[in-house]
């Protein structure tokens, strides 16, 4: 059982150290090995996503990831920026099916910019597609039509792709609450009427759980009205980056959002929902726990290892029962921790 | 000075009543005439935006829409569907600038699901192109390819049309508080690269407004986390439709937001930021003082009668003062009212 760990940019390194630490821990016999990816790739070869990162990635199980970018690469060419390198790994390795739970901790509900009783036990989970759409669409391109610059990307789906991500969907809803929201701008783009098209099918095979649909402009509104109402939404890679974002950022507390990027055989990247902070690198105060709660997520859909998962879970519940927090979760009448600090103590929880 | 009314379906009819009366009762001599979009005109012509109501959209100075659309129209055929009236009206009148504020009226600071501090005051500007982007680029279709089903649609933005509306976006803040935000997803899509280069020559004329940059993921979250860092914010047609519509629902009350829809010389049409609302359709509930709101920015942006827009902005303000509430902003310790004594309300303020 081998995993590939990218720390990356910025905070990347200090929170995928404590990640390791916490695998290594589980005494479970894995073998890890490093490599680079994004800036921190490009410095070193030039490429975002050099060789032998694709061989070590190929290679392994699974996929540990810090975050990747940082103002120093913003000027770069568009092929050598850092995203380019997440890009390519996502696409590389056919990981097509990005899991992204937004959950409010009971203790960090104070951190939400929402009323309490409207997040309260928070807990969606948005299933985002991940290697198609205009992310990869082409043709696409910036050139010169009647005298003047034009920009131009390609956003498309087959049916095929919309079905693989879709039963993921309502497999997950069936696992949870079995309420499934697929999300669509179906009275404008045709993409996403094949889109909505292809749920409607899907659905016949799964009839214990209830499919809705809502329109993307509708369902950024929800989430802020009542986010609640959902248990597992599913939608395009562009939607989704968008949606994603907004339902993490509803709990207040992105630093503690795990995140999977699953290809056809469950073979896994996992990183937290969080940037890569370059404001705040290298000082060892960054948040581990999404990074930690990223290897609970790995346990459980890579290695099929449920009770390690739910034994990092607890670990992880049980020190912000402590009162213990990083700078990002920190509220008066807590104890303020770095990042290894923090580490320890879910180390000592486990 | 030549009005068309357009009163559209559910709610629409109910609601454009109130404003009309409130045009009337300015005293400044306009005309006004009615014509039909979206479900009604599909009802009576098969036409969602029928030759009739071109011609008289076309004659006009302006346009006052109620709301388009409803569950009774969504099997038909795309040409046909209600929406297609509202997407060909905007195309056909040149309406590239749309202006949606989100603002928070402090008597309706309950309504927000945002907790007080987070958006108390709030006062946000969304810029947002119209007539471009993969809402109208070409090509598009749903095709079988390889055999099977395939969707498409596509991006693009040329500089001219990022440039005209850019200088809106300036204009606008220049007015407010010197601060605007353009929101790309420059990492991923070219199209929104060249968004991000335009806005930053753009800059150069406009020495006195602040110009950043943030990704549409990103401002999703920044939206939520903290809204009030923002002035004015422009972006593109697609991502313009979720953020406004995200934005208006951090205020709680949809049913108070007007909007604009701007052509190049100050033409046009003018509708709430709310929809048809199908299911409170013909009671009398509704609220009419975004549309009626709606009336205040065509003096303001149209007709440049600044004193008449602000009558009817501090009417609006004195019958919320006075409690007065439709079912949508209701609570407790307020007074319900149906539409039309909301619309008489109004009246009387004035
Ligand atoms: C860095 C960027 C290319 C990426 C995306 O848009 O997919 C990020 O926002 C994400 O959601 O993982
Ligand atoms: C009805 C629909 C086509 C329209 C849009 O997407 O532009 C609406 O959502 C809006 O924002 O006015």
């Amino acid at each position: 059982m081998k995993i590939c760990i990218l720390p990356g940019d910025g905070i990347g390194p200090e929170i995928t150290a404590e990640a390791v630490r916490v695998i290594e821990a589980l005494d479970l016999k894995f073998e890890m090995e490093e490599a680079l990816l994004g800036g921190a790739a490009v410095d070193a070869t030039g490429d975002p996503y050099p060789e032998a990162t694709r061989k070590l990635a190929r290679e392994a199980d699974a996929v540990l990831l810090g975050a990747v970018g940082g103002p120093k690469w913003d000027t770069l060419p568009r092929e050598q920026r850092p995203e380019r390198g997440l890009l390519g790994i996502r696409k590389d390795l056919g990981l097509f099916a990005n899991l992204r739970p937004a959950i409010l901790y009971p203790e960090l509900a104070n951190a939400s910019s929402l009323k309490p009783e409207v997040v309260a036990g928070l807990d969606i989970l948005i299933v985002r597609e991940l290697t198609g759409d205009i992310y990869f669409g082409q043709p696409r391109g910036l050139e010169i039509r009647d005298g003047e610059r034009f920009g131009f990307n390609t956003m498309h789906y087959t049916e095929s792709e919309i079905r693989r991500i879709g039963r993921v969907a309502f497999e997950a809803a069936r696992k949870r609450n079995k309420r499934l929201c697929s999300v669509d701008k179906m009275n404008v783009l045709e993409t996403t009427q094949l889109w909505r098209d292809v749920m409607i099918e899907l659905a016949a095979e799964y009839p214990d759980v209830e499919l809705s649909h809502m329109l993307v402009d509708n369902a950024a509104m929800q989430l802020v009205r009542a986010p609640k109402q959902f248990d597992v939404m599913v939608t395009g890679n562009m939607f989704g980056d968008i949606l994603s974002d907004e339902a993490s950022m509803l709990t207040g507390s992105i630093g503690m959002l795990p995140s999977a990027s699953l290809d056809a055989n469950n073979k896994g990247l996992y990183e937290p929902s969080h940037g890569s902070a370059p404001d705040i690198a290298g000082q060892g105060i960054a948040n581990p726990l999404a990074t930690i709660l990223s290897v609970a997520m790995m346990l459980r859909y890579t290695f099929n290892q449920e009770n390690a998962a739910l034994r990092i879970e607890n670990a992880v519940k049980k020190v912000l029962a402590q009162g213990l927090r990083t700078g990002d979760i920190f509220e008066p009448g807590t104890t303020k921790v770095g990042t290894k600090q923090m580490g320890d103590a879910v180390l000592a929880a486990l």
